[in-house]
């Protein structure tokens, strides 16, 4: 039988609840499949700044980097809030995407027809809303040099940020187009085949070469129907009518601001999964939505986002599909017998905790 | 009576036709309150590309300056979309903000209740929303340097770009937080007294500066309630519950695609009308739908955008509350009649053209 090491990064607030779900769905999904899985737990985020003083300690980089796969629950938590950046659970995360080289970071935002009614957009504008976000996840302004503060040639004070973006040639730094477009148009590819990409190359100099690059890694694959969109313009069209979008792939910032709105247009973000990748190397997964702390130790957390990512981690991860194929279909059998946690709960069906839920998605994997 | 100057500047596209209807509007409103107009057309856009070779010649920026107040068409088309970044339409528009020194940019989002069926949100989320954006118009990423395209250390290709925000002390230079957030204050001061600011302040310094100005600033004005959101949270949060916002106050970009997004919610962007103030000199009152060349020259455009700017300027640009309260009442009247453009119609409703639409408004007057 087939062994693979998961590193499991349970996080802060309704993380180590989630991930204890997620982890029996994951052992009984891959038993099924003659998979079988080590599983270590390591600290990470608030947790392990109360532990060792550090958002990443160096023994939950190694670890991820040496596993198959990574799974994170959440982090971050008012606590932390205040903390300087070097300190704060935000920068654990960004150095964990940076280690890992996890440049990839592909967002679904799905209605699943068991949940159109979550969406605050009207029933004919959700159902059959299905857009994949390809976000370039380690370049762009998060990690542009220079930056920092500093004061300019008046004598003010300033802060600033560099958005670069080069082609890839060289492997030692974290910036560039090409290879982030490769994996959008393979992510296309396999889904409807149109992919838009999303810039704002009628002003910034870094979005005209974004646009350049991505049309000339277009001529690779010419059965993919390429488009570009302006930002502001994206934006709009999430809301307008999300359905023309199959795939997207847009840089860091304008990525993560898409795909949270895109995220909510399907109207349960508890549901929602990713997977950060790379070009080789362990992948990072990880539920969309945050650490609740205000419902954590509640049992009320929605732990069908982390389920899902864990499909995710099979599928995009550790190349199991079958395995990945179990946990979906065990994920809309539970939906369809009406189970629904707080978050996704509406008049009709039968509300439960997230331990429950995970009980239940384990009868039908 | 009294006498201002007012340049117009039609654009392209739909511009010209929009703009005639709200020049008739403002003649009446004005002679309706003792007030007279010098109008000057001028070129901007892709038409002064077309005439004299600059998307905004000289002359332009010379008339608009000399005058009380400017109006704005639309600008851009497919014809000049592959022009170099100098030869843009856009381009025009970011030197007129930028010689003007309108440095605030005032966009209301509301939801009529005569159109809270163009929505695409529900009618419970739709209904009674209304936002005021207030965007940072003349610095952040859009004017920040250095930028350009260029090698980096390994020797690939880059383009680049620098976010850089400063306090407002040197009146040289054009990036800076503090003034920015004083017409934040002051507007949500004037609306319902809440002001959120949007950053994305755990990734960016340059987040970290505005946070911390922003902060500095609100000290003087104890009476307006400060909230702090991320960027990625509150484009979640304008789908989620659009209701919760009063007055949002950011930056450039995300004020771009925020404000954006913002419109789209109200589902009528052919009625949203926008204001770009600076300290003192004319400000800029432009529609924020684009110059829609499909439809242009067909007497189908919806000229109440443009008619609501020509409102923004006689409140914003020249105090004459009296006549834009005129105005506003005159759209509302005619909408409660029932008159409707086609990107706003529905069944039992009176579909009307440009023209018509403008004397239907005049009659209201
Ligand atoms: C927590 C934060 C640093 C992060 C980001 O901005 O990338 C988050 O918003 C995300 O999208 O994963
Ligand atoms: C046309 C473009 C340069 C402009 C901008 O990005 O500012 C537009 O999108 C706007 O919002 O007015």
């Amino acid at each position: 039988s087939k062994r693979y090491s998961i590193t499991l990064l349970p996080g802060d607030g309704i993380g180590p609840e989630v991930i204890s779900v997620a982890k029996n769905v994951l052992i009984l999904a891959g038993s099924l499949e003659g998979i079988e899985f080590n599983f270590q737990e390591m600290p990470m985020g608030g947790s392990a700044l109360d532990l060792v003083g550090v958002p990443l300690p160096d023994e939950t980089l190694l670890a991820a980097k040496k596993s198959d796969a990574v799974l994170l629950g959440a982090i971050g938590g008012y606590k932390w809030d205040k903390n300087e950046k070097h300190l704060k659970p935000e920068t654990g995360l960004l150095q964990l995407r940076e280690g890992l080289e996890v440049f990839a970071n592909l967002r679904p935002a799905t209605v699943l027809p068991q949940l159109v009614d979550a969406s605050t957009l009207k029933k004919e504008v959700a159902e059959g809303v299905d857009v994949m976000v390809v976000r370039e996840l380690t370049g762009g302004i998060y990690f542009g040099k220079p930056r920092g503060f500093g004061t300019n040639e008046d004598g003010e004070e300033i802060g600033f940020n560099t958005e670069v973006y080069a082609t890839y040639e060289a492997v030692d730094h974290d910036i560039w187009v090409d290879r982030i477009a490769r994996v959008a148009f393979e992510t296309a590819r396999k889904r409807h085949g149109k992919l838009c990409s999303v810039d704002k190359a009628n002003v910034l100099e870094a979005s005209m070469f974004w646009r350049k690059r991505v049309i000339a890694v277009a001529a690779e694959y010419p059965d993919v129907e390429l488009s570009h969109m302006y930002v502001d313009n994206a934006a709009m069209q999430l809301v307008r009518n999300p359905k023309q979008f199959d795939t997207i792939v847009t840089n860091n910032i304008f990525g993560d601001i898409l795909s949270d709105e895109a995220s909510m247009i399907t109207g349960s973000i508890g549901m929602l999964p990713s997977a950060s990748l790379g070009s080789s190397g362990s992948g990072l997964f990880e539920p969309i939505h945050g650490s609740a702390p205000d419902i954590a130790n509640q049992d009320k957390a929605n732990p069908l986002a982390t389920v899902l990512s864990a499909a995710m981690l099979l599928k995009y991860g550790l190349g199991e599909e079958n395995a990945a194929k179990r946990i979906e279909n065990a994920v809309l059998d539970t939906l369809d017998k009406g189970f629904r946690t707080g978050d996704i709960y509406s008049a009709g069906n039968k509300l439960v905790g997230c331990k429950e839920m995970g009980e239940e998605v384990l009868k039908s994997v």
